[in-house]
């Protein structure tokens, strides 16, 4: 390829201070070094996790950066000893790595990957600690290892998952986070049986997701609650079947579950980040095995808390990060899953802009309607 | 039996009041009624609940009562309907009951049984929910449903495990709680397996035979934190195999740990009671799979917290009530399990006295050397 090589000037979004507008700019790309992988981001949605750094709330958040982690495009070239990918590649770049070697990856445990953790949690690539991106000669940090508000990116080769080039990358860039991360709290983290009873708390992307797995995984009901009814119709093609909204109760919302579910629900999931909504969440589930799993990212510095009694007599609080898919094996196999009608993507998309309106799908994601929003990296309007 | 069916007058230590020593009185023992079981309990032992409800800490704890929940002795007789157990079997009573037919023991997840739960939770029997003790006529609570400071106790026939008649009841009687809750919180709750690294919060029984369990398990490093340094040497034999005493570290316990073991443990287990504790024993664990049970019981309205990024990372936060164990169906297989020398139980026991010195019993579990105190109920200076 031409490009290869070379350093490349693309569009990208930059966040050059926190909560200020991101700014449309003329980036330059560094080509991809050992272990290292350029991709053409053809498409990018946006999620919370990019909201809440860019609100200047996340204490580890590092500015100038470039932002976006939820995006799908193609390998333009790769760095020495890349092997698992080649230009040409369609690709979803992946926040979890998966190197297969670390004490992580070989625990058959967990999706968290230790390998390029030290340099992605602070914005560089691990080969020489520095940026691959620069406007002007001034880097800009790397975000999340993917950064995917760009029209190019430079991600490490152990986050990188090759998928069938035949999937509409408009689509499965969703597969990047939100909906595997609800399908795997149901299906890896929980591993609801059928007949369970399941509640959700949230009904965003996330939260449906956790329906959608839990009605593929048998549940007999699937109790929504969110303070938003306007979330409940929509909710129902995702499987939930009944719904609460806490605001028309005088009840605590844990106290409201139990009483609807003979004393509380199997499996319980918090799809919002709110801790007093984990608590209820934990609370509502039944004694003696109820589990509840954390979904949602709490802002820094903030806890949760319960009487201990509520585990003394069985009950099990749990998290997950990327629903524990381990990201370059599974997220091919969820790809597949999509082409095969088996999981939905397209229903979770309900806007479509492009690169250059991405300060107005952030404020898409505060609207009730908005589920995903999926930019256009490369249409005729950003250039 | 000359006293079947007959009110058998006996000595009973009753807990008149919170917090005032136990007198020794003679009681009134009711005939079991349908469903119920008269048992002479032979040797009894105190644990930390005991001490708590008589404390007065306990907003649930009722006066005046007959404490006691760690215990060995013989059927008297049986109430109507009784079939799983007649007069002259050698049992232990069981503060957790097993029904085997309520929705908590058909679910095949918890061994906590709902059977009689609502009678032994407020001190009487299900049949009539009044008391089978009385002294003069007034009516003495029972407790846990087995009330085992008295001579005789009358407990429901689901809370009753009938055990091998060879097994000397002056040991196994620590079968009854503080030995199999350490033992099952490994193997049933935590499910340990051979290789992990173990931190075990506290030393007293439950934290030892924890450490056994981890042992039996085939745990690879088993380290023991108590603030008693004391604790040390006599922990070496239940397999404990490194030591940190919190007090003499600047850095908090939990930060020690990490340290110590490259990232965390595996399970660690909190056997104390301290709601601090438990959160150190909960961040002490590994990222991606560390597992930390909560045995300990906190004093009531204390609460446990940590920032959710702890369990979003992989951890996991349990409980255990007496160690998971079904108490009717698998007290029996510990039984056997001590018989055939498989776990200890004569090495729990560091005092033996009668029902008479039971309120120096209470004050030796203050005193770092003592584990487990056994009273011999039937002593001649008793009578
Ligand atoms: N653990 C992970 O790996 C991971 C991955 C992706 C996203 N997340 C997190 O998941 C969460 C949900 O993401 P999303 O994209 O679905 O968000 P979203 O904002 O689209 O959905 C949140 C929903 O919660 C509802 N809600 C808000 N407060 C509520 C309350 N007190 N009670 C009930 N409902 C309430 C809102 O009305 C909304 O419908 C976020 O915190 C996000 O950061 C975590
Ligand atoms: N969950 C259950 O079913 C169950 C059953 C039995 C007992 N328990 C509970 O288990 C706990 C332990 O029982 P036990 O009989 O072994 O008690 P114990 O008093 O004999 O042992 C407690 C140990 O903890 C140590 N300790 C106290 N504070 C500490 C601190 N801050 N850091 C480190 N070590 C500290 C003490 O020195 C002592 O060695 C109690 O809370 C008891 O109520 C629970
Ligand atoms: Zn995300
Ligand atoms: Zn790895
Ligand atoms: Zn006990
Ligand atoms: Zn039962």
């Amino acid at each position: 390829m031409a490009t290869q090589g070379q350093v490349i000037t693309c569009k990208a979004a930059v966040a050059w201070e926190p909560n200020k507008p991101l700014i449309i700019e003329d980036v330059q790309v560094a080509p991809p070094q050992a272990g290292e992988v350029r991709i053409q981001i053809l498409f990018t949605t946006l999620c919370h996790t990019d909201a809440y750094t860019w609100s200047g709330k996340d204490p580890e958040g590092l500015f100038p950066c470039i932002l976006g982690h939820e995006a799908a495009g193609i390998v333009e070239s790769v760095g020495e000893g890349v092997t698992e990918v080649k230009p040409g590649d369609h690709v979803i770049p992946c926040y979890q790595a998966e190197c297969g070697e670390c004490k992580f990856c070989k625990s058959g445990k967990t999706n968290l990957c230790g390998k390029v953790r030290s340099a992605t949690g602070v914005g560089v690539m691990m080969s020489d600690r520095q940026s691959r991106f620069s406007v002007n000669g001034k880097p800009i940090y790397h975000f999340m290892g993917t950064s995917t508000f760009s029209q190019y990116t430079v991600v490490h080769d152990v986050s990188v998952a090759k998928i069938d080039p035949i999937a509409p990358l408009d689509k499965v860039c969703l597969l990047g986070c939100g909906v595997p991360t609800g399908l795997g709290a149901v299906w890896n983290t929980a591993k609801v049986e059928a007949g369970s009873i399941v509640a959700v708390f949230g009904l965003g992307t996330v939260g449906l997701a956790v329906a959608e797995g839990a009605k593929a995984a048998g549940a007999s009901r699937i109790i929504g609650i969110d303070i938003d009814s306007n979330k409940f119709e929509r909710a129902k093609n995702f499987g939930v079947t009944e719904f609460i909204n806490p605001k028309e109760h005088e009840n605590p919302i844990q106290q409201v579950i139990v009483d609807l579910t003979d004393g509380g629900v199997d499996y319980s999931f918090e799809c919002i980040g709110n801790v007093s909504v984990m608590r209820a969440a934990l609370e509502c589930c039944h004694k003696g095995w109820g589990t509840s799993v954390i979904v949602g990212v709490a802002a820094s510095g903030q806890e949760i808390s319960t009487r201990p009694f509520q585990l003394v007599t069985g009950r099990v609080w749990k998290g997950t990060a990327f629903g524990g898919f381990k990201s370059r094996s599974q997220v091919p196999w969820l790809v597949n899953k999509y082409l095969n009608k088996e999981i939905k993507v397209d229903e979770y998309i309900t806007h479509n802009l492009t690169l250059a309106d991405i300060n107005n799908a952030f404020d898409l994601m505060h609207e009730g309607g908005c589920l995903r929003c999926v930019l256009a990296m490369h249409a005729r309007d950003n250039m």
